[in-house]
């Protein structure tokens, strides 16, 4: 019996890695003029990584990583009119279009007749709302969860939020790291919708999927059918 | 009948507004090396404003914007050893010490004896979490609320989360503009509890508060006697 289905967002709702992936690109660009020879492509997450505990998830840290890192990488060379365009940069990930994955609307739709459907979502605060409210999907979803990191014990919140056992209890989403793992060993459901592309960050090593119990399917139109095999909703 | 009172954090529970005077004055002293005439005291709360729809209330748009009026400022003289230094006061404002206002621990203690007891605070998700966490007073909540921006609608989906009515609410904090006036409007109760210096942004004009009816006490300890005084709370 399932009583809630939780979603994750970015790149399982709307498309959000490559946002991500094309200002990396724009990033090393900017920086060739300093290094003709090309940056190591790992110092930018490196930055990123190192000050995750200070910045978490989200666009703003992302753009103080940037700034961060030019500044290692050019010595002080930095110009600050190519800061200014980093910061600008930020300002236009924080604003730019919301574009869904193909089907996704039709989807929430037919879930959301069916089931409570919340959204768990980890990043900044005003950056998500402001992402939900532009994607138009607001309206299907009877909770919103932001949370600045996902782990078995804040799915165990959710859960106690919403007075629902473990047992009765989806999560689906992009990130076996963040949406499928955690939610297993809170003793969830989970189901694994792969995005053609994942943050390094986000990957886990072959030996942690050992012995986990998750469902996969390739597309989020899949899930209703899914959740109707797991068991059809409680009543009232 | 009060059945949940709810509390603001930043110079409600803990000095928080200093720390970014500090840094502000730290801020001028950088630039009156590149501008040693000063520079207009406005300018760095004028570029926060323009940023807050994109940034949000939190030290990493605070830092954005210092670094953005730094490069405004100095016209592209700025040297990327003092963005670095601004980055930096970033970090140090966000792992920093958390000093408790007088009798604060005291007063909260009291106080969730008798009542449940919330947080409701705007600001980035994460700062906000780990400055819980270090303030050590985390268990004496009972729920904890971090929004994006405090205005009545926000008030009205915390009451209907804690399924408490308007008139049994009441909110409690240092700023007229967040913790009062909208909590007011949403039909609870306010009290409202000044802090030594207030940011410009949140003040509101005299005619804003014409006609609003809440308490104003000097200290938090101030408080549990006067909820006594406003109605004993319901049991069960």
């Amino acid at each position: 019996m399932i009583s809630l289905v939780a979603l994750d967002a970015d790149d399982t709702l709307w498309h959000n890695e490559p946002l991500f992936t094309s200002r990396r690109e724009q990033f090393c660009a900017l920086l060739s003029r300093y290094e003709p020879d090309g940056i190591p492509d790992d110092r930018l997450y490196e930055v990123e990584m190192r000050n995750l505990g200070h910045f978490g998830y989200g666009i703003k840290g992302f753009v103080l990583s940037m700034i961060e890192t030019a500044i290692e990488i050019t010595g002080g060379r930095l110009e600050s009119s190519d800061v200014r365009t980093i910061i600008q940069w930020g300002r236009e990930m924080l604003a730019g279009p919301i574009e869904l994955l193909d089907g996704v609307r039709e989807a929430l739709e037919s879930l959301a007749r069916d089931y409570p459907v919340i959204l768990v979502t980890k990043g900044d605060l005003l950056d998500q709302e402001t992402k939900l409210a532009r994607s138009g999907l607001g309206e299907l979803f009877s909770g919103i969860e932001i949370v600045s990191d996902k782990n078995a014990g804040v799915y165990r919140r959710v859960m106690a939020r919403y007075a629902v056992q473990p047992d009765a209890f989806v999560m689906v989403g992009n990130s076996l790291r963040s949406d499928i793992l955690p939610v297993v060993e809170a003793g969830g459901h989970a189901v694994y919708v792969p995005y053609e592309v994942s943050w390094i960050h986000e990957r886990v090593p072959e030996e942690a999927l050992a012995g986990a119990r998750y469902h996969q399917i390739p597309h989020l139109r899949d899930l209703p059918p899914l959740l109707a095999r797991l068991g059809a909703p409680q009543q009232g």
